[in-house]
């Protein structure tokens, strides 16, 4: 709290007059992140073109996120760890990320773009991917060590890619993989 | 660290006396659940058959090792959030489960039964969609909310098969899709 006013200027009591309390804080700095977030898988989701394409501009609108917002990923494990449901306005929010998808998925189902399948799997596996990512990264080269050639300068692109070939391959229509 | 003695019948300074700090009890305790993951991942990679079904195994090799060690999720994902690479000796298992999951992915394109890909991002893929599951199945009723109709009696089951689907038709040999 004392990191949080002096950076702001303000005194330590400006939290409690303003917020309430510390929890009330980290409420409003959540429940202002995931809204920006929504808002951008909105966007993506919103976009013209084939469903396949617009799960793409999800996928990258969570890199493009995490990207303007590095902590946020710490405070949405941070959230996980905590082992509780979170706070009403944050699961307003993640409910609006859910929604997007869902109509994606739908869209390429009834075209046959994508395969049917329960859109709170699809966006399971965009969600879980892309904040892992945002979370990991900066650990991947000590985990990977010597056992993996590094994955080139910009390693948030690579992976962006990889995750909206992942996506896209993996939800596609088409014959059964073996 | 009371609880943790309480819980072994010792006393509290049990933990200093057998492995030197409250640091050194937790590395291993991640070291060991961490070497317990890896020796499941090895087991699953050396299957016979084609490396989509090595693959899915595998993906089964996870699901089954965090429903036996429900706490270890949120272990691993609190050493995330402390944005500092993990001990060397969780180091060493995470590159053993590296190391399995690359001789896969390598049989898999040899074989073309897999595209080719950097055997770090299938791994990617693999462990972000596990781990993220096992630290957010419990909250995904209330995240789900009466967005999506619940997805069966055994959630774990419906999500394994998919991230099975996921992984198998991601990173399946084929043509490109749309």
């Amino acid at each position: 709290m004392r990191a949080i006013t002096q950076a702001a200027g303000a005194n330590l009591g400006a939290v409690t007059y303003h917020f309430g309390s510390k929890w009330r804080l980290y409420v409003a700095v959540l429940d202002g992140l995931l809204a920006e977030l929504a808002g951008r898988v909105e966007a993506a989701a919103a976009t013209a073109g084939v469903a396949p394409d617009r799960l793409r501009r999800i996928v990258a609108a969570y890199f493009a996120f995490f990207a303007a917002h590095p902590e946020a990923a710490r405070l949405i494990l941070h959230q996980l760890t905590r082992g509780t449901p979170p706070p009403e306005p944050a699961l307003r929010n993640l409910r609006r990320v859910l929604v997007a998808i869902a109509a994606v998925v739908r869209d390429g189902a009834t075209a046959r773009e994508l395969r049917p399948i329960e859109p709170l799997l699809a966006a399971f596996t965009i969600v879980s991917q892309s904040v892992w990512f945002a979370a990991a990264h900066s650990l991947l080269p000590a985990i990977a060590g010597s056992v993996h050639a590094p994955l080139g300068a910009d390693l948030s692109a690579t992976v962006e890619r990889h995750v909206g070939d992942v996506v896209t391959r993996g939800l596609a229509a088409g014959e059964e993989p073996i």
